[in-house]
């Protein structure tokens, strides 16, 4: 989403520095450091305004979320959204969120190899000329970055309403060698799925008969050690 | 498809010994020199009236055909639409297909490992109620045969209208660890695809707005290595 700049957005996000990080570069490596704990890290790379990811820190105490965004109009709506919901929920100030200015194609800057255990890709640009397929979030040299962050329980979680993201995605995932599960061509065919926290987005387009593709992708080793034992007892 | 049985059926087949098989299990490990020569076997499991199966054999002379389907009716139609078919291409009598009566369940009694080259599932039934999972033609216990029976350079190309059988269809490929690739979420979105041989029912319906599902699954090693060559040039 393209915002206009507004002035004193910086000035505002400046003040925030509790939940807001304008620089992440400067705590490549120290993530767990700046949460203070050993709980897991969940990233949303492009998170809007920002409800999935605050929800989902709500929901989940014990993971750690940093929400991604390079617009700085998004990233402080976000930051409103995410205090209101901690307030909402009696839960004091967010200490196990954080939100982030940044561009995606640095997150080599921002995060040493097996920092995150997860990546969370929700409603991607989907960039829908074939030239610019590049830039879309589950190309393949995306998904080698990913795979370069993610821990030995890592995960990629991706969901979006675009047919053709969604197609060129998966086949992204397969020529890549990558593991995916749980794929959804319809994710609320049979009513609105309640285990899965919605975006924005998501939670505007549902009644209007928008299809969600969904899939995970099973990137770390444990994970997929864990995946082998089970991945066929649903048949 | 379920056809009521029409006297005279079997007695018309049973005429046509050059084209349509009865017994199929008498040829296991033998295909290959009833076809008396050295070509691939593709097959089709539920070639319905055989517009697939007929036409491909039309345009690609150097691949054996084998179309199967459980009902003998449909046997004959297709057996009619075979003749038609290489009589109007000016081709003679069909001799690189065979059409055969058998249940998908006794295909390994019809082959032997190693014996055929491509299984074409095209349009198969979607079994819709959960708990017929089991006879949907791309469920783990029809992969765990297919993959036993293809050879080296082994693929499935699999395409269906059904949503629901496509997705459960793609989560079976992925779960069961097969290679996926060239996935297409609506087959004809750019106009038809000349390259694809139509069925019956695809042609009939392309019309009226019906999306077609595709996937192609690589299953045999030397398939495998050629492929991990060139997986990612398309991006």
């Amino acid at each position: 989403m393209r915002l206009r700049g507004r002035k004193g957005i910086r000035e505002d996000l400046e003040q925030q520095q509790d939940l807001v990080v304008l620089n992440p570069e400067a705590y490549k490596g120290k993530w767990r450091e700046r949460f203070n704990n050993d709980y897991p890290i969940h990233v949303e790379f492009g998170m809007g305004k920002g409800r999935f990811v605050s929800q989902m820190s709500v929901k989940n105490q014990q993971v750690n979320y940093i929400g991604f965004d390079m617009y700085d109009e998004l990233v402080r709506r976000a930051a409103e959204k995410t205090r209101i919901a901690w307030n909402e929920a009696e839960l004091g100030d967010p200490t196990s969120i954080q939100l982030a200015l940044a561009n995606i194609e640095n997150i080599e800057d921002i995060f040493t190899p097996g920092e995150i255990e997860r990546v969370y890709l929700n409603f991607s640009d989907p960039w829908p000329k074939k030239k610019h397929g590049r830039r879309r979030l589950t190309h393949p040299r995306f998904l080698e970055k990913y795979c370069r962050l993610l821990n030995s329980r890592g995960q990629i979680h991706f969901k979006t309403d675009s047919e053709t993201l969604f197609e060129f995605s998966i086949n992204s995932f397969a020529d890549y060698g990558l593991q995916m599960t749980n794929i959804s061509l319809n994710l609320h065919r049979d009513g609105i799925n309640e285990e899965h926290v919605m975006t924005e987005y998501e939670a505007k387009f549902m009644g209007k008969g928008m299809r969600i593709h969904r899939c995970e992708v099973i990137v770390g080793q444990d994970a997929l050690n864990e995946y082998q034992q089970m991945r066929l007892d649903k048949y």
